[in-house]
């Protein structure tokens, strides 16, 4: 946690702090990411902020003045800490638009709780060029989208839209009134070359250390293998997305030349 | 350069500084992957080091007595310090034995150049879990079996041979002699899903930057791309060999569902 609330990789030039500073960043139409609000401070510009912040939706914490003291780059946060994204987020429909404006079915990646900037950037570059048309992660405990996302997803971060939303349970039981088919990606499972993954999908995958959360899991339509041979756990979170994007592709592809 | 000289990522408890040291450290056969030598010194323990350097087939670099000092991280280097390697290396006659035991055909992974040491540690993890029986890396220019790669491999390098050549062309060569086939990763070629990936294969990546070198490139037998559909250059090392390693991973499955 102490991590996350600094960031991972000090990227101390995305805080936003003081309460005229960050009333101005969202009403500018700034995304924040997170929103630290000191313990105890219930004055009249904390309560607009919170307001702005619900208004929003955004994540708040509610953290200590030591702990605030410690993450202020200038010692002046009055309370109030933002952390800006890096890079602007899409909506849920734009990656729909998107995918329809390009006459494919979607093709859409969930990451249930990726925590790592370094295999976040690296899923939105595999997914830009697997022709995946966006990315959904969720607002809370996941990394969002910082320099280090935007530096390690090799320029995919311009082309390919990222949206971030409350639940991503939620979200999944939404896009199936689409007809959108979920797959989790799940170590138990049938291995995912027996699996149809042709048509309109959304590719979940879990967190690095847990996989995917029980709750999203069962939202799924199915769940997808990669066949494990050797003698370790598992793979990196962004090389198993990578494999099981291609497999999409691959079961795509196939189709469309034997038709 | 100066990275690499170094160590990307500070790993000076790796470092072995002084005459005596380094010449202890050759005796007890310790692996060295690299040594470096002050510009001009000609003396007796120098001219000892350097022949146990040259019949171990220890990469050698010679550099200015300032830069010494800046990597020196005692000071007391006496124009020599060497890099021991956190693993063994295996030799290839090990992986090919290893393939054999199993009653498999072999799977190779051949890195050309692998700079980053996370990138080659990923590798490795995807190695052992995609059942390749060995990586096989070059001695100049490429990154070694650091600490950092030991820990970024998730346990793999306990059980995935490594082993160090000094020409991967030759190596290949060789190989080629015992019937494996080799498949060079290379954007421009034909999709990997259209060519025949089943039998004794040794897979070729390339560096992070340039792709596979031509010298390397010329002795393969085929290519085989990586559909890319999206806006940016390329995947990540690491995520582009475990969609490779996979697709030989479901080649080679199919084939044996279908006998």
């Amino acid at each position: 946690m102490e991590d996350r609330l600094r960031g991972t990789d000090g990227e101390d030039a995305r805080i936003i702090e003081g309460r005229n500073a960050v009333i101005e960043a969202f009403r500018s139409g700034k995304t924040i990411d997170r929103l630290l609000i000191q313990d105890g401070c219930q004055d009249g510009p904390i309560q607009t902020i919170k307001r702005e912040a619900r208004k929003h939706d955004t994540v708040m914490d509610f953290v200590a003045k030591e702990r605030m003291d410690q993450i202020s780059p200038t010692g002046k946060h009055q309370g109030v800490i933002a952390y800006a994204a890096a890079y602007e987020y899409a909506s849920v429909e734009d990656i729909l638009a998107a995918a329809k404006a390009k006459g494919e079915d979607p093709f859409l990646i969930l990451l249930d709780d990726i925590e790592d900037p370094h295999n976040l950037g690296a899923i939105i570059r595999t997914a830009n060029l697997a022709g995946a048309h966006g990315v959904i992660i969720p607002k809370r405990r996941a990394v969002g989208l910082t320099a280090t996302v935007a530096r390690t997803s090799a320029g995919a971060l311009n082309y390919t839209p990222v949206a971030r939303v409350t639940n991503l349970g939620n979200t999944i039981e939404e896009l199936k009134k689409e007809g959108i088919w979920f797959v989790c990606a799940d170590m138990d499972a049938e291995p995912m070359y027996r699996q149809n993954l042709t048509g309109p999908i959304g590719l979940v995958i879990g967190s690095e250390g847990e996989g995917v959360s029980r709750l999203v899991r069962e939202k799924c339509d199915f769940a997808a293998a990669i066949p494990m041979k050797g003698n370790i756990d598992s793979l990196n979170a962004s090389v198993a997305a990578g494999v099981l994007m291609y497999e999409i592709v691959r079961q795509r592809t196939e189709t469309k030349t034997s038709k």
